[in-house]
């Protein structure tokens, strides 16, 4: 057995996204011990970066030491007392796992069941809010990573709070690629993951809490299933209530590459960062238009960063991703779900939504479509994008 | 605020340890898709690599992608039916971390309470086994790492094989520092933590389980309470049952740096591995015994990776670490628990464990005692450490 050779892959699947040299390096440093003044430092600058990112004040604003599923785990684990009854929105697989999240929490679970594809309807979501007034917890999916569509956050929290309800959102694929605005919206929980729009590596999962919520944390009656999750610990480890009380050894290098690609973000600018987001998923959309490749979800709640598109007829699903990964070292994401070989998922996140990612990917997949019997002008394709700059 | 810039540490407290280049390197590399036919294969080395270190043959054979304290949730957690009887035998701290976290499991926990710096006694354990034939499970820590002593596992195992229990083994701090056989002592369920004696980055947990722990995990009939660590799902990512369903994004980066630290372990041996940490601790012990500082374990039941040290009276605590850290970049750590303020933990883990540490710390805490008013010969006490290579 010999030391493992990573091959130089360009990502654009959902997720991990392409990791920049500059994250990598602040990753690769020694390691410090968890308690060392200058990692406490940092722990303090990767809060305050991770309130800038979720545009917040909360306080209890930190990254979860394990990957963005057990952000979701930590907000339902933290939130329920056994028994509270929790609408869950369903418009894809991770809405789907906030079901069962909540339900191994406790919970009882009601569900809005939307069609695949199509965003969270704020009406319906009223609709059951209102004739259930003993409803606590409104979960739903900002970016649905299985579809690639957008609820709307605003009015979804609006509506939560407006019925006394605390709101959990998955702000995965969101975070960093799409505008997300957690005081003015009113969240009160809501969880990200670190491989998607900001390209660190994966392994954790930024979380905020809204007072409300830390208030509901705090007096809750039972215990929470898990210690290693259980906030009223973890959030004395973060220094709130002037403690630096051990709980876990942190993963001090994954934090070291957090601090760093949070660190871009700031520089570039979240409305910048949207913007660039925006504009790169334009070209692609553009490009792929050309080449026969439709556009699985409508404009207006369409994802960035996430692209679902159909696969063409007659093109073979597994073959054309092998040999976009084998030949050109591209990966793009499988369809999940419901959607599993019936389309493609193009990821278009932080570092790796770029001008020279869209080309590469509308080049490669349009030699790979013409190499099998898929006739498309792959040159006209890159000059329609081109043409969006 | 600018990018974060790590000191050079000398890492000798109970952990993390001193992280190699090689290990670095690896972690480095660019990040590949969760789902790539070059990361499963890796995943595969993974397996078969902590197959070797736990002296194992068992198939669920993997690390969960979170830190030690989650390698210990997902043990009690999959293993405990709620009500059920679990025996944690508590000698330090992370005895009573198990308790805690077999408790949230839903285990009518009973408690053998040992004394802090003594090792868990066999005698007592068959004791309350015998007397209580309906508790399932044995739990306790082979290497305690709040006060540097190790307990008899194969015994404790053997016992708990006889009354047809499972046994629980924290092997957070053993794992590839003292000898270890999941299989021939009959472990049924173990975990670890990378940041200890495998001296790769903090943030997972290797954990291993038995077919007769596997056979309950499949056949307990409630749900686990956490979706993110349960096993029936983990388990066919890793590949079990020839399955790679996805389940949560792996922590790619790290599995690199994980797969490089247990090669470095597998081209040392691990007999070698064992002797080279013996070695060092002897040196350590003669040093540290001519500065006036007194092991605080018994000889037959120390941790050589864990050397938990009286404070020399009318030394100053927190002033000696800070000294060290300040001046020599060498961190030390400080006691926990009931031996906070009274002791040290000088950890020599791994690629930490080496004559070049031993000296250095021998040096350093010489200067930083006599700096103090605590006379003591620091050349003296080089050349007895010296004289055990």
């Amino acid at each position: 057995m010999q030391s493992f050779q990573a091959p130089s892959r360009i990502l654009m699947g959902p997720g991990p996204s392409d990791v920049s040299e500059r994250v990598l390096k602040a990753l690769s440093q020694q390691t410090v011990g968890h308690l060392d003044p200058t990692f406490i430092t940092l722990m303090d600058e990767i809060k305050s970066l991770l309130q800038y990112a979720f545009q917040t004040k909360n306080e209890l604003t930190i990254p979860v030491s394990a990957p963005g599923s057990s952000g979701m785990e930590t907000c339902f684990m933290n939130l329920v007392e056994p028994g509270d009854k929790v609408l869950v929105c369903i418009n894809g697989v991770f809405g789907m796992r906030m079901k069962e999240v909540a339900s191994r929490a406790g919970a009882q679970v009601e569900t809005l069941e939307c069609e695949w594809g199509e965003a969270v309807d704020p009406a319906a979501v009223e609709k059951i809010l209102a004739s259930q007034p003993d409803i606590k917890i409104l979960a739903f999916v900002h970016a649905e990573t299985s579809t690639g569509v957008g609820s709307d956050a605003k009015s979804l929290c609006a509506i939560a709070q407006k019925y006394d309800c605390l709101s959990i959102v998955d702000a995965v694929t969101s975070l960093g690629g799409t505008e997300l605005k957690v005081d003015e919206w009113g969240i009160d929980a809501i969880y990200s993951g670190t491989q998607k729009c900001l390209s660190c590596i994966p392994g954790l999962s930024p979380v905020s809490f809204s007072s409300k919520a830390v208030e509901k944390i705090k007096t809750k009656p039972s215990k929470n299933f898990s210690w290693f999750l259980d906030l009223t610990l973890v959030m004395d480890y973060w220094g709130q209530n002037a403690k630096r009380a051990y709980h876990h050894t942190a993963p001090v290098n994954s934090l070291y590459a957090l601090h760093e690609s949070l660190l871009i973000l700031k520089e570039e600018g979240l409305e910048a960062a949207y913007e660039r987001h925006a504009l790169h998923h334009k070209a692609l959309v553009a490009g792929l238009d050309v080449l026969g490749i439709e556009m699985l979800v409508d404009a207006d709640i369409r994802l960035p960063q996430l692209n679902v598109v159909k696969i063409p007829e007659g093109v073979d699903d597994a073959k054309t991703r092998t040999t976009l990964l084998q030949q050109y070292d591209l990966e793009i994401g499988a369809g999940l779900g419901k959607f599993a070989g019936n389309a493609w998922r193009i990821g278009l996140m932080g570092n790796g939504c770029s001008k020279k990612n869209v080309l590469f990917c509308i080049a490669s997949l349009g030699a790979v479509l013409n190499e099998q019997g898929h006739q498309c002008d792959t040159d006209k394709a890159l000059s329609q994008a081109e043409s969006v700059y």
